[in-house]
């Protein structure tokens, strides 16, 4: 059974995609405008990565969305 | 000015003190049944940590809340 952090983490990397989507901003840009590594952007898109609070704080920023939404699942 | 991550911090630390009293939990209870350090948890309580989202959800198990709802600020 998916476990919670599982689930959010998928949840947080179709919301990121969908967000970014709309927005017409490519990882690369969402990357270089939150101030953070491809990569480790590469990773939270594709529900792999640990992202810390300061990071998702960055994202939330660049995104114009609360942290709290960006979690939704 | 305070910016997101500050006020997202110091929200979670808010609900996190809020949701321990209400269950009668103490912040080395949260810790041992989160598997966290309890520095850590110090940490994030006094709004001066940067959890990674692992650990939120961790705490989110033991607090019986969604990780977007312990986030709302």
């Amino acid at each position: 059974m998916e476990d919670r952090f599982g689930r959010v983490r998928r949840g947080l990397a179709e919301n990121i995609r969908r967000l970014c989507t709309e927005a017409g901003l490519s990882q690369e840009a969402l990357a270089r405008t939150a101030g953070a590594d491809r990569t480790y952007i590469s990773q939270i898109e594709r529900g792999i990565g640990n992202p810390s609070l300061r990071i998702l704080c960055r994202l939330c920023d660049t995104l114009d969305i609360e942290v709290s939404d960006l979690l939704i699942t």
